[in-house]
């Protein structure tokens, strides 16, 4: 009879779809054995009265990303994943970013140097395909795609990241003809630099303006735009943090006509609202993000689609800068113009946190929908399942202690990030991780750091779910 | 360390969220152990290159249910079950059917009397409330309600059991005090009545004019119906075997509006289409149900519906009248106005096997889809998990191994119903149950029962998930 | 060359397609000539700077109609024919309401003795249906609809009018059959029953709460199965006073599928809110009608669907009823339960001024669509067109000459009902009809009378449209 | 009294709105009375058994358009122009292309010389803006709309053609500032120019997949495109020659929500699929136009489009390519890869008969649907009413008496125009245009051209319906 490294006793084992008590016997950093009277370990953990959930996986994170203009990033992968590991979270999945111009594999083995020997807790990379020339076509991604990096995000915005159409649509073949997964950034470009040269030609530079150039409307349209080159191609497409109805609609009413469309949001759509880019002086830089947060009507449509299932993905989109900083959020200066303002919030911690709180305990989703969000769906779609992501055997022991009944109000003194600021400042919070295992290991107690830099692996990811054609392409 | 009763190795586990290989610890007819190399057992199954699922949940099939006309269910809890058990079902919920004016307590215990020491696999009861006098609504419900009679059905069609409008917000009214669950079969009375009256007058009497009487413009209207009158009281509600995209349409507009509407739908409404009410001399009668079966567009809805989430429940609706019968089919001889055909298909033993080969096999549904249609979500949503539904420590040993290689044809001679036909005679399916336990018990084997009569346990269920209301009605 | 009696020069005509200067020529009540320069006529009007459109037809409205619970209609054709003419109305549509157990023809007969003599306005007569009996079915109505009286209402609630579904259908399969006209009521009458009881078991029985009770959802529901109904049957279908969002999305989706469904509203929906209905007192009791008024949201809605085309036909849904007074508002007093109350607001006299100045004159919908909706849309629907609705040869000369410039406050005391109230009793408005003519006759100028009582005539409605069957319904 | 030029008598007349008897009379080419037994004129015409019916107005045709590939339109302003008279149009807008590198006035100077002397009857302009410069923006397009030229087409597609999101902001925000009108051709360029190499990889070349080039989602994507941008800009908006049922789901989506967006479709959608590309050889050559002819389903979709009023203008889009040319469809041969085949289909004289035929004599549109899709809707939206489209006193005399009861075979021989084919070879039709007059002188009659060459003149396009901002847009 086995004798466990690490048994987890009395907790309540939450998954995506189940619900029961059992003990949870670790061995070699793998959950071995589900039981009731368990016995035989190194060491026991009494989960009684706790819920025992898969850890998170933010799938969508940036650290250490380098930038063109001077900004930097406030969180490496040390302080990234150490602040990721206190809130639960036991996989991130940051970005390595193409710069035009660049290898894709150049970025890749950047990224690599960039988080050799830091991480608290495991790590795989999407990379971001700015410049899908012929080589990064045929050649690298392919060849990436087969090494464990399966997914890659593309942008419709922003003007050193963005593709044209055409190139979307090579990429999504790309993907279709090699299985990879492909995020997509859905607000338009020109919308977005004509409405912000339209305000700034009116002296309406404020952060608060950030928001209205940012419309809906464009990212309604992007994402229209991006459900219809995918649906060209016949390839899933996943589009990342959706900020309200507009949006929402288009990914619902793609889903109901039976295209694999996926649809992902942040906590920031559900908490802060545009008069939070509205605050006194400068502040309404902190929430500078985009897309931007909207109104309290957005909020609840966010909500609604949680519930009702037209997302798959709740990630934090941590993009790390610094307020009181010359590298941060003021880059250039307090009277900068909305535009030129780092875009980013940090939220690694405070995921998980957020949407247990606000979701669970006010029962608009239940347990198994935040496991099935935070954890299970993200490995499934981006091919770290099932050694990611759920409790079963022969997954990795990546598990997250919660007492429910905990209350908690988030103060940035008390985050583990190296930005001076949390958009949630002072908020009160129901239930709380209390520890956090990572392939067995505990790497988080009571929201302070536990294990040592470097406990945290790379991982390849598979290829996600096999990205069958349904035959409904013309053309190929 | 447990020494288990049986022990089965090497399968391949799949839940509503999981696919694992793992073996299975049972005891007292209780899975208590999920692990790898797991030892010590009474017996030892074999498991290895099978899927094991959790057993499946036949939430809406009738059994040796009293009707009024002379018609009698071929199946009783004894054949019903055997046939439920050799088709990879250990749990089915029939109807208890309270006549209009008899007591819904008395029909209850009627139908006590009429599965005890029957059933081989386990059963719970819904009611059918076709009378919901004052005494029913604020005794007899409650009362039953707590006892473990959550479920109640109730019909906007035949003359017989039809509820006005109402009556339908009483009983959802007293759902939502009370903490049941309604499931409602949605079609318009008056119009098939309307609708048959014309036909006939026409000389339209075949079995083919069964689905034009039943339009789906009928069951369309009733479902928009139902989910209203759902919204106003604002309680769950769950629509029954629905048949193509009229319904599907409306329950789906529900669903975005956030309203807490399931819905159910069976093999027929992806096996069969009108051209089965369609042959020769009578022999459409066998296929004669309501819903009807509609067309090959109405089949490609369903399916889409059932992959994009819009059901929930996948049952068999099975309703057996032997063909060559005059208690059957033939009630009214072969030449009978299609409105006097008994209505209802057997499926008890198909269901899972259809749905496996067409579904899962052809890459419409995953497998952990299957499972959340056939024995989860019914679980859940009826109240009986997670005693049953899932593959969990503590859960029951519900349990079918599957050969996904297998291949089989249907043949009537060879299914254990007392139904001397099946609609799908002939059809070639990939997969099958080999063996089948409930709660530690093998009940069939290579599809003949191995357990004896009166194996199966009555169950009572518990309230569903907590129907609370969200605060949407008026005048509360 | 024609001597004209009239002549009306220098007018800006405006029909339901165009707008141009031009002189009329009357004679013998006709409209004989266009022109320029017209010369030669008993009288010359000046229409210089004045907008010269048909005469109004107001298609909802209810005239000394007999009722069965002691209340009485402030208003008989004499006092309503009069106000209609003072507020540029030249055609009324009421009702001959059939009483259950009565005969429709008889209905009809009491209904002319009623309005004989008495009317200053032309007018034809809508059937209300109550007792579809198959004498009624299958001989008064072919006869009637042949007579001239082609339209008829159903209602689905109050206990006294409504009818079911069966009987729904079979007034609408006599409408195919025979080319009549058929207009619905649609509010679910056991959701407003079940309502009403639940509110007032809580207390909840003044004014208010008639809004509460006639829940937004009962009149969608209601709107979605008159809808389907008549799907099913295949013929056209006019749902009468839609007062919001939930019924108007109905509407608008019927007709995206390119069925025959009209939708109308009236003023209270674009004026009045729950608020109204909220007054002090028993204030609330002066906008009690059903549907009752309901928010801003619901009148955004309703503009919207006027400007987008989803209403064709705009009326008042005038039932007088007084307010201090025992057979009016106040018929069980002043603490009568909001359900007792006479339900219905005055209108005739101020639907078209409010539809011109908050519609045209603030450029929500052109002017060509105002005559549609008031004037050129009922008289196609209801089988009066060429002879009234427009400004065309060979039409009645029923005109109304506008001044767009003018600003008028409504004051009860200036309106020529018979009612003691107007529910917009203070709100001014822009433009106002200065002098109407009905067949050629000055029947009203500056808000005054000025044509006998009897000058108004009888007139025959031919069968409308013909309501081709599109050949989508099966069975038939 | 008036002695009149022209009568023409006993005709029935037909508006958008209203259908009635009466004598037209004509003086100095315009309608000066309308009325019952006018005598006195020049010249009589009786239009006994005849309908009149305002002359058309084709408000898409390209005619003498200099293309930069070689090709040659075989219709000039005198062809052109004969051709469309003979068909019952009286007036057309063709385009004034502006070249990239081009001024804009440059394209209207040499459009104006290319037109000069040449029309049989009336003509205005559209601009196509293909490169909006900022002199464009600020000078040219400012000054043109104030001088007659107030609506310009843009693309979204063809290399030399197409603008950017930005450039169609820009472009938008013009038109909202200065009042004009836009039309935009909305295909996916990008989607196009991928499958088009696609195909031709796999050598594809032949006209048929033309069709497939063009998919149905790169012409949704497109609309969905412009109209968010028109959106953002709160203007209105004008979807030319749409497909089918992909891109008017998206119109009619915007327009339920209240946008001004206005859509067009051809006799080519209605009469073609794609397998008329498929013909032997070269022939399908004959029918490759952008956006392509689709399927019957596709035809039944825009059907109904045209009854429930999604669409508001019926235009030819004419664009006039010999087939046996080599500056025609055979222009690089007739082994010519599809993308090289001249775009276009001949259809001036056609359009009013096939939609007078298959629409208002099959009973899916009536007359009056007829009149407003063809002439009154075209000259609202494009500023030629009340000049031109409809009947009415002081309008141009354009007028077209059809006769109704006529049945016509639709061969090339006998069709005016300058193309040596029409894809209607062989099609009998119903009806057709017996006599056609321009501003009071018969211009065609018995399809034969009457007038000389010259007779029609240039018209001014007034700024449209005034292009309210609705306050709907943020940023303004």
């Amino acid at each position: 009879m086995t004798h466990f490294d690490t048994l987890i006793k009395h907790g309540l084992i939450i998954t995506a779809a189940d619900r029961y008590h059992a003990d949870i016997g670790i061995k070699d950093g793998r959950i071995v054995a589900l039981g009731q009277g368990l016995e035989g370990a190194d060491e026991v953990i009494d989960a009684d009265g706790l819920w025992v959930m898969p850890g998170g996986i933010d799938a969508h994170c940036h650290l250490d990303q380098p930038l063109g203009d001077g900004a930097v990033m406030a969180d490496d992968f040390h302080t990234g994943t150490r602040s990721a590991a206190c809130g639960g979270t036991t996989t991130v999945i940051p970005f390595a970013a193409q710069q035009k111009g660049q290898s894709l594999r150049a970025a890749v083995e950047d990224y690599h140097q960039r988080s050799e020997g830091l991480a608290l807790i495991d790590y795989a990379f999407h990379m971001i395909v700015t410049d899908p020339t012929e080589r990064v076509l045929k050649e690298e991604l392919p060849a990436l795609i087969e090494e464990g990096y399966s997914s890659f995000k593309i942008y419709l915005t922003y003007d050193d990241l963005k593709l044209n159409d055409r190139q979307v649509l090579e990429v999504l073949a790309l993907a279709r003809r090699e299985g990879g997964m492909v995020m997509v950034h859905a607000e338009n470009a020109d919308c977005i630099a004509y409405l912000t040269e339209l305000l700034e030609s009116q002296g309406k530079t404020a952060p608060v303006y950030h928001g209205e150039a940012h419309s809906a409307i464009a990212e309604r349209e992007a994402t229209h735009r991006a459900i219809s080159l995918a649906e060209l191609i016949d390839v899933p497409l996943l589009i990342v943090h959706v900020s309200g109805p507009e949006a929402i609609e288009q990914i619902r009413w793609a889903q109901g006509r039976g295209l694999r469309v996926y649809g992902e949001t942040c906590p920031q759509y559900l908490m802060l609202t545009a008069a939070d880019l509205d605050k006194e002086g400068f502040e309404g830089a902190k929430c500078v993000c985009s897309p931007p947060p909207r109104d309290k009507k957005a909020q609840e449509a966010v909500w609604q689609a949680l519930e009702s299932g037209v997302f798959q993905v709740f990630s934090s989109d941590h993009a790390p800068f610094r307020y009181e900083d010359a590298q941060g959020k003021k880059l250039h200066g307090e009277q900068a113009d909305f535009h030129h303002i780092p875009n980013g919030i940090p939220g690694l911690e405070t995921r998980l946190s957020i949407l247990f709180s606000e979701g669970v305990l006010k029962q608009r989703i239940d347990a198994t929908r935040f496991v099935a969000l935070t954890a299970t769906n993200p490995a499934k779609i981006y091919g770290l399942y099932p050694r990611k992501g759920t409790i079963a055997i022969g997954s990795d022991a990546d598990l997250t202690l919660w007492d429910s009944k905990a209350r908690v109000t988030i103060r940035n003194d008390e985050l583990n990030h190296a930005v001076d600021y949390t958009p949630y400042e002072g908020i009160e919070l129901g239930g709380k991780p209390v520890l956090t295992l990572c392939r067995g290991t505990v790497v988080s107690r009571d929201g302070k750091p536990t294990a040592p830099t470097g406990h945290g692996l790379f991982l390849k990811c598979d290829k996600p779910q096999p990205a069958k054609p349904r035959g409904t392409a013309k053309g190929f």
